[in-house]
């Protein structure tokens, strides 16, 4: 049994069952677990002797959020990132994740350019998550586009920015980022990606794995993360 | 400059400014990180192959919560706890812990006799942390006793349960832990305790650490604790 990949409502039920009664966790919880585990897949691969200077760009939305909390443990970890977040919610959760970024003197930048770039070793790409549709917003039609054209290494959050949650980069609109931490169970979109895969995030109960058919890999030893770089690419 | 150990009243305002509007933190998202290096420093220390059927023994308060959590994620990494939680807190969210427990199909247990400790490799004591003080109510005190009489090894959560924060273990009325998992920072208490030692709580600021002048050592690479046992035996 291969793992699956969610489509946009299936990854949208999961989230909600998570989130109920039922299911138990908070918001704040489960944004913390998942942006430790971005944190850490984004550790094992880009050393911070090598790639200090990561550059985290949040979206408006729960996405960002991940996001947020990535920055904050990278700092704790020793790297150096800074933040572009440039839709910032009015949300309670969304404005002390931002306070606990601040408190650790992250800096908050207010243009994407290419001067940013150069100096920069790592884009953290938190823009849009699994429940991106349709448009692109201003202004974050112009990051995509900055995006496409820069060589500096992207990880993205759950699935890249501006991808179809399903059927992918249509058109190639968007960029193709060097890595890509999937959280719960990796998008249908993401199977036509060939690049570093991990998957984060180790709540998911067996009974949801098993009511959702997700087939997960286990999870190694007390690790947040497991690469599925080569379970992804067996099926290409 | 060594390590700080906390009386009772730092410890309290040190958690009220990380929980402040200053702070940003909620208490769901430092009992997540704080259960975290929990379970994290339990499994540097004692392998699930060894050490697989954990009893967590959880209060009715933050030191409780703290356990829940623990027990979530020490399941997640393979180990088979066991939660006994005599005095179940009625707040929304430890009742939602409880229930992320329960999804797991951690089994809660009505009673701890010395039958139940025969079949424990480890006890985590998570029955009272930094808040306690005056007399142990029912049913803790028979739990404390059962815990001074028994071999199985315990971990400690904070401070080890019915020792005075700040004085230790008074006239040897509370069992000694063979293990400690210090959060934020040590309290004045586990200065006498010689065993092994962990710290977690990786959320504490660079400045709050100046402020309270805490003299916390650095954590290792992406870990969320930091083995003090030889810090803390320096000075003693």
């Amino acid at each position: 049994m291969s793992m699956k990949y969610l489509s946009q409502r299936v990854a949208q039920i999961i989230d909600e069952e998570l989130m109920s009664q039922a299911g138990g966790f908070s918001i704040d919880q489960l944004m913390e677990l998942a942006g430790f585990s971005v944190a850490q897949a984004v550790a094992k691969v880009y050393s911070k002797e090598s790639y200090s200077r990561i550059l985290v760009c949040c979206g408006p939305g729960n996405n960002g959020g991940d996001g947020l909390v990535a920055a904050r443990h990278l700092s704790h970890f020793g790297y150096r990132p800074s933040i572009f977040y440039p839709k910032q919610s009015k949300k309670d959760l969304f404005q002390r994740l931002a306070t606990q970024c601040n408190n650790l003197k992250i800096p908050f930048v207010n243009e994407l350019n290419k001067q940013l770039l150069n100096n920069t070793d790592l884009v953290l790409d938190a823009i849009f998550g699994f429940s991106f549709s349709g448009e692109i917003r201003t202004p974050f039609g112009e990051v995509i586009q900055t995006l496409k054209e820069t060589n500096v290494p992207i990880a993205s959050v759950d699935i890249p920015s501006a991808w179809d949650v399903e059927k992918g980069n249509i058109d190639g609109r968007s960029f193709i980022p060097t890595m890509l931490i999937s959280l719960t169970a990796p998008k249908m979109g993401a199977q036509q990606f060939k690049g570093i895969h991990y998957l984060g995030g180790r709540f998911v109960t067996p009974e949801l794995d098993r009511k959702f058919e997700l087939n997960l890999p286990p999870y190694p030893g007390i690790e947040q993360v497991v690469d599925i770089t080569n379970l992804t690419n067996e099926r290409l």
